[in-house]
Formats: structure tokens, sequence, C-alpha cells
């Protein structure tokens, strides 16, 4: 590889779907289908902060694509494509080789193209910015601003794992080998569900994904719209390697555990039973958690009907 | 400012344009009209490689989007928003003030609104990622790979200015006060035909922005288009306050410089006409430089129609 463009050619390029114009312009074109809104996110990874040097590039690549897939599902929306932009200190062919294989196994399987981006010589360690694109019926994006009194409140998949996987690979916990590799494959491949978020429109009000934290993230959808909510801890879906853990810990990993990639979404009752077989139907975990309520404040009730008392907020970047 | 979230609502977050969702949710949401097709591009500057700590957060802001404008502008796509990813060492209230005046300023002058994006501590140096979405009537889009033998090439602005600074302000080359307070405003300030370049769409047939340097971007368009071009050295629009400087240096500066995001395009002799008064309307100096021919290869010719012998191959950022 002898330049940025050989690079591009070798390692990203690759023929573009039908009717869409891929990398090597000055832009990347696509369409979005009539009665359809465009719906665009963006995350950034940086070495030593969102990973570390060694890490495998085939789980960087995949999960620097899932975190914005992860967006997209969270607004009911189907991916259309995405940017790679890419700084890196040295051309490394097989790591190259090893995270482009990867970036473009999880584009192909979830229908999300890479149509360009851009490659950059960078001084200080990877970065890694990647943009994807989606498409909504129009109208039906599930928005943080559409919460309901009187809503369920509902999970997919489940909480705590990847938590627990950070503060042992961290150092932060004393490393129980057998937890590790129940809880890392969920720290290092977010499963986002893809296929099912889309069929949601219509269904639900409000959805995001919990990447912060369930309290925190929760919580932006009962400030965008200006209600409450009561959660039932005991309906909260717990990772089943968490068991052996101390309590307080697992509290702190279920409520405030960042980079799960799940959704949490309300819908009216009246639906229970429809998203129940739609999530059957597509293989997600799906858990009715609590409901909305229109007095302001977050109430996390214990298995006895009594509040908890909550000191884990999630996690900020610039605490 | 106490918080990721508070840095987003101070700095960044503004209302949107009727129709589209701007900051705030998981995604932005916005249309294309029917008819038309999106154009998306991003790009990443990096502190110490594309601009030093020192810069003027209101240039490093006026940049970082401006040449992502012009990627639009050389699909012939008008702007409808964009999404910046930023990471920062440390919270300067002074230094995102400045920072995020300066991008508001011209997203709203460039019709380009901040819909969205993403905030991260940086632990070695800021990192700056934006991607800008635009609209282009669908099949009208100024693709690479368009050009057509007997085209007349054409560009936009002047040549040279930005390299000339860029090498007294590095101390590659011995800084002249005048010609560096002359040239240095196109480095910082770089101002793309935005409104000038939708109205080639139709009449055009390849285009691109030259950021790379002249040679090797109207390369692209040769390769991609499978023909060769003839270039005329006396009508290439040198920069004037490049004069006073050695010939070498300034063919160098003209031939191969970068950061120019201006346009270079080719259209039919039939339209030369038409081109003039649409450039004369904008304000938009344009310059007819040379032909495309069947063959491939790159000729330069000098005043006396005797081809130059070219070194300089422009910028590449894995040399």
């Amino acid at each position: 590889v002898t330049s940025e463009f050989a690079l591009i050619a070798r390692y990203f390029a690759r023929p573009a779907p039908s009717g869409m114009l891929g990398p090597g312009d000055d832009c990347a074109l696509l369409s979005v289908p009539d009665g359809h809104e465009l719906a665009v996110a963006t995350d950034m990874l940086l070495e030593g902060r969102h990973f570390l040097p060694d890490i495998d590039p085939a789980d960087l690549a995949y999960k620097a694509l899932a975190v914005n897939l992860s967006d997209l599902a969270a607004m009911g929306a189907q991916p259309l494509g995405c940017l790679l932009a890419l700084g890196l200190e040295m051309v490394d062919p097989d790591w190259l080789q090893r995270f482009s294989d990867s970036l473009h196994a999880l584009a192909g399987e979830s229908g999300c193209p890479l149509l360009g981006g851009d490659t950059t010589r960078s001084l200080q360690g990877r970065v890694i910015c990647v943009t994807v694109l989606g498409q909504v019926p129009r109208g039906r994006a599930l928005r943080r601003d559409a919460a309901h009194p009187g809503d369920d409140i509902w999970i997919t998949g489940v909480l705590g794992a990847p938590d627990i996987a950070l503060r042992m690979l961290q150092g932060r916990l004393a490393r129980d080998e057998a937890v590790l590799a129940a809880t890392r494959p969920l720290l290092e491949r977010p499963e986002p569900p893809l296929a099912f978020a889309p069929q949601l429109c219509g269904l639900a009000h409000a959805a995001l994904d919990i990447s912060d934290g369930l309290l925190q993230d929760l919580g932006h959808i009962l400030k965008a719209s200006a209600c409450g909510a009561v959660l039932r801890y005991p309906h909260l879906p717990e990772h089943p390697a968490l068991a052996t853990l101390e309590p307080a810990l697992r509290r702190q990993a279920v409520l405030a555990g960042g980079d799960v990639y799940q959704l949490c979404f309300t819908a009216p009752a009246a639906h229970r039973e429809r998203l129940a077989g739609l999530a059957g139907d597509a293989g997600v975990r799906l858990s009715r958690v609590g409901h909305i309520v229109a007095e302001p404040g977050l109430t996390v009730l214990d298995a006895d009907d009594r509040p908890m008392t909550l000191s884990a907020r999630g996690f900020d970047h610039f605490p």
C-alpha cells in the first residue's frame, strides 16, 4: 500500500449497491425513499479513551459500527449506509485487513454498506469516527420526547454485563474468569435489535438506546417528555452471570452500567401482546420493567414495592 | 458547564429548521426533497496534523465545516445540514464559545445547520470530525467519472496561496510578511463557491474540489473518466501575491499546492458563455485552463506551447 488512495481501494472501497455512489468521489450519493425521512448519527472512538491499543481490530471495527447502528435502531430507522473517518499512526496491513473485513461483515449483515469517508495520518493514536445513515417512515421516528403517562417501559436484551466486563478488564474489579467469559462478548460485540427496532414505529412512543446507563438514559426520555417513571427493579433483565456478585455491585451495573446498546422504549399498554409477539418472532428478549407517570421523577421499586435509594447516575463523558 | 449534556446544550444545540430534528436525540432527522439524492461526506481534522494547538478556534471551526462544504460543492449539491464529532482534552469555555460561534456563523451563512454529533474527552489533543449532508437533483451530481474528450477544464478562484502561507507558517519557506498577509486568509478561511456550484448541474460534466493539489486532483478525474488532459500553464489563475517568489516555487504552489477548496470542473465548449455569465452573477472568478483529450496522460503547456516537465504530484496523506 503506497498511498492513501491505494489504502482506500484495497481495504475500504467496495462496489456500492445499485442506485448509490460509494467511495472515490467528493461525496457519497444515495436515495431516501419517498415518504421517508433520513436519520443520521455519528460516533467517535479514540484510542486510550474508548479502546486500548492492543484491541482486536475486528472487535474495534464491529463496535464502531454497532454503536452507530444502535442509534439508528433507537429511532426505529433502517440502515442505508455508513461513512468511516479513520486516523492511523501507520499503515499496518494485517491490522487494516482485520479491521476492514470485520467492518464490511457487519455492514453486510446489517444492510449498511460503507459508502465513503476519510483517511488520514494521526500523530497520536487511532481515531475512528463512523457516521450512519438510515431511513424511517416520515413522522414515525421514535423520539425521546414522545413518552406518555401510562406508557409501559420496555427493555430489549439484558443489563449489566458490559459494565462488569469493563470493570474486570480495567482492574477496577477482581477478575473472575467465568464471569468475564460470560460478560465480555456483550461489551465487545453488542447486538442492538436492528431488525426488531423498525417494527416499533407506530407501536412505541419514545425510545433510545442504553449507552450511558439505564437511569441516565431513561432520564433523557423523562426530561424530553416532561414526565416521570416508576421502574420495578425485580423486572429489570439482569445478565445471569452477575448472580454471583455483590448485590450493590449488581444494582450499580444494572441501573447505571453503560455500553449496553439495547433499547429502552415506551408504548401504550394496548400493544403489549403485539410487542411480545414481534419480539418473539425476531428472537429479541423483551422485558416490561415499569411505566411512565405524569409527575416528574424516577422511582425504582424493590421486590416489596419500596422505593430504592439511588446513588448511581450513569456515565458522563465530562463529569 | 458540568456535563457533556450541558456542554452540548450551551454551545452546540440550536433550534433545528422546520421539518428537521436537531441535536438531543439518538439521530438527527431531515428530509431530502422528492426527485433529489442525498450527498454526504465526512472529513477529520487532528491536532498536530491538520492544525496546531494554538490555532484560533474560530478559524478552526470555520475550516472544519468549509472543507466539507467544499465536498458538497464539488458534487453540485446544496447543503442540508451537518454533524460534528468533537474530542476535547478539557472543557475550555472561551475556546468552545469562539469555536461554536464560528461554526454556527458559517452554518447559518451556508444553509447548513448543525443537526447533531458526538462529544467526548480526548487524551491526546483535539479531534474534529464534521459530516455534511446535501441534496442534488437525481442523476445530476457532478461526478469524477463524467469528463468527455473535448470538454473545457475550468477552475474557480485562484491557486497557490494556501500552499505558500503554509510553507511560511511551518518555517519551510522564509517568512515574507506581505506575502503571508495576502495568502494566509485563503489557507485559514477558504471560500468554496457554494452558491455557484449547484448551478453547474446540467452544464458541467465532471467536477471535484482542489484539496491535494491541481495535478493530483485533476488526475482523479482523468483516471475515473479514462481520458487525458492538456493544461495551459499561463491560463492557470495564480494568486497575485505569488508574483515576487521564485518561479519554480510558484509553479509548485500553483500545480501541486493543496488546501485550495476551489472547484476544478469540465464542461462542453457550448456552455462557455453561460458559465461565464453564471460565474459573473455569483461573483466567482472562473478560468478556462485547458481541455480534456481522449489519450490518457496529463500535459501542461508553457507560454510557448511546449510541454513542461513536472515533478510535483501534489499531496498524499500516506506517502
